[in-house]
């Protein structure tokens, strides 16, 4: 396997394009993204767990039913969320794309990022959608992947190279981040695309799978968006033989989703709100699967501890303390807790009690753009990682300012 | 009921010390603080659910099972927590406190909030207790409420007179916020002291049935500490009959109780790291109880929501959001939301989607220092009522600064 350029454009028979429609005033901003393939694609989709849910991924649900789909379209700026009229907007833009594209309206999948409650006018997008269609290429996952920005600062792109049974594939996605944003309620969206054949079932399979252990292990601040949504097409196009079950072939399949999608995780994590660090959150020794996700997640929510990663401040007890109230049955005596980074490794904390440790090379440690918080919980063979970032003056600035 | 001045020594026969022994390097700032009751006393208390405990509950949670107590000493500037030694230190803390007290080690409550993980010495405790008891006065409440500061920057004071059969008692509190701190583990403590006459299981009960309400309703950045601890000292010396189980006298006395917690949640909420406002999020028409306390702490818990209140901004998708993540099962489509200050109240979400309103009148409001965000479910009789602050720079400056 190999990381590859192209985004959602790597696979076979995948165009994307991002265009301004004028959703957001700022007109050097793209605010309208969209990814199409070829041909009908397998489609497989997770949504937010938040009880309110955005107009979008009501349609989009209905449209997945028959776990097909050929393009995506995503407008930022308007969350269509909580307007009398979502469901029909969001319909709309299904009709207006699946119409100028010549495919059927339920194979379009839909989604909104950015203010909820206001409501979403159809007419610029009804405008913009001939341009977006015209300008699809080969290479636009780049476009797409800034139309679907918000407050993010970085465009989120991934691609890799793998072969099933002798063929060659390429499964690749764009993100956009998960921090919640003014003048937005923000989103993580990620659209996921690959030319690897396989069923509609083993699709959602392997994303329902993979994202129990990536997208759902990542917090920039403990808010879960009424927009989240997470989709992959697959089209076919390799050639491969299609995977209809478990085997080498949906294990290999897995191992390239997952690269991608660890990949957007950390993308998304480091680009979270006013972030200044990546962290991870590596929980070994749990007892089981369960208690090494709590305690990670728990970890990496913790607003003191990513207040002390801003500060580069080696403050394990952040740590334990986080450890301790996660819910997580663990042996608080038998806790390690290390940090880790490209300037070194540190231990802090031994058996659930301080260790001497530097703080001159804690804080060269803690100094690095990409922090590990390492956790030994002593206690079996489960291990988990979550994503997060640390805390910061501009996490408040830009979630603080005026919305008017 | 009335309220009165004079904290934890408003109950007949306390008396209450602060002073700098050496533990903070600051020696302007109290650092031990000592209650004392004339008489030993009925004594109930609660402790952090965190696994991580620090050495001075455990000690408490020994010296309390016989339901009876008559001093409470309390450090600031290190949590004896995460040491090999905290439960001998807290042990010599009890014991040097009843030897020059001339009571039962056994009847001394011992708290600590500090820094984890960081040795605290018994010599500069030893060497200040003499002053300590020395010091004890009638009007000793601030001096104490002093002594148990760490980046509190408010004395938290409460007491009320109240009647039981006929006989006027009273109860007082003070407390240190729930802010955790640099460079410290801080943590919230609160201790309360009547002269109400009731028996020690009465006193948990009491205790136990108002914290569900109160203490834990409260969050500042939901971190909860591994020190967090709060007694209620009883010590009769009101002279009323005895309470020994429900009836008017125990409803009296709960709600004179919940009187003096309910202020200190607002103290302690109104206080919170770099706070610059007093959130309370109200829920009513709830199906049960239950869901209207996980809603309003979802609420009051939102980092989103924290920001938008720094900024005055009506944000109320972000409401909804915490609501619909919360957990509850709610019915989103009957959704109240406003928001109520001293310069008025604006509606700003009904049925699940948001109204009209003015931004003009939105911003007077949000300007205040303290703001109600008013959550009807529209589903039932239930309510819940819960303390929190806005998420501020200071915030972020107090947690992140380097502990060294």
């Amino acid at each position: 396997m190999q990381t590859i350029q192209g985004g959602v454009c790597a696979a076979k028979g995948f165009k994307a394009n991002g265009v301004h429609c004028g959703i957001r005033k700022n007109k050097t901003k793209k605010d309208l993204s969209l990814i199409c393939s070829a041909v009908p694609a397998s489609c497989a989709a997770v949504y937010t767990t938040n009880l309110v849910k955005g107009a979008p991924l009501t349609v989009t649900k209905a449209h997945l039913a028959d776990g097909t789909a050929q393009a995506v379209i995503c407008n930022s700026g308007n969350a269509n969320t909580c307007n009398a009229n979502g469901v029909e907007i969001a319909e709309q833009m299904s009709a207006l794309l699946a119409d100028a594209l010549g495919i059927r309206a339920e194979d379009v999948v839909v989604a909104s990022t950015g203010v909820i409650g206001l409501p979403l006018e159809i007419e610029p997008i009804a405008a913009g959608i001939p341009a977006l269609v015209q300008g699809l290429q080969d290479d636009g996952s780049a476009d797409a992947a800034e139309g679907i920005m918000t407050t993010d600062t970085i465009k989120k792109e991934v691609a890799v190279e793998f072969t099933l049974g002798g063929t060659t594939c390429r499964i690749g996605g764009i993100a956009k981040g998960s921090g919640m944003i003014h003048p937005n309620m923000a989103t993580m969206l990620v659209f996921i695309t690959t030319d690897a054949a396989i069923s509609p079932a083993m699709l959602q399979k392997a994303l329902s799978g993979d994202i129990a252990n990536t997208f759902n292990m990542v917090s920039i601040d403990g808010d879960t968006s009424t927009n989240d949504m997470v989709t992959v097409l697959a089209n076919g196009m390799a050639g491969n033989e299609t995977i209809t079950e478990e085997g080498a072939d949906f294990t290999a399949f897995m191992q390239a989703l997952n690269t991608v999608t660890v990949q957007l995780c950390r993308l998304i994590a480091s680009d979270g709100e006013g972030a200044t660090k990546l962290l991870e959150c590596k929980v070994t020794g749990a007892a089981d699967l369960p208690t090494a996700k709590t305690v990670a997640k728990s970890v990496i929510c913790s607003s003191l501890l990513k207040a002390a990663m801003f500060g580069a401040d080696a403050n394990w007890g952040r740590v334990l303390c986080a450890i301790g109230y996660s819910g997580a049955a663990v042996d608080v005596d038998k806790i390690d807790v290390a940090f880790r980074s490209a300037a070194g490794t540190i231990e802090v904390c031994k058996n659930g009690a301080g260790v001497d440790f530097s703080e001159e090379t804690a804080k060269t440690v803690l100094l690095e753009k990409e922090i590990e918080i390492l956790v030994g919980l002593g206690s079996g063979d489960a291990s988990a990682t979550a994503w997060g970032c640390d805390l910061t003056y501009d996490y408040v600035k830009i979630n603080g300012d005026y919305r008017t």
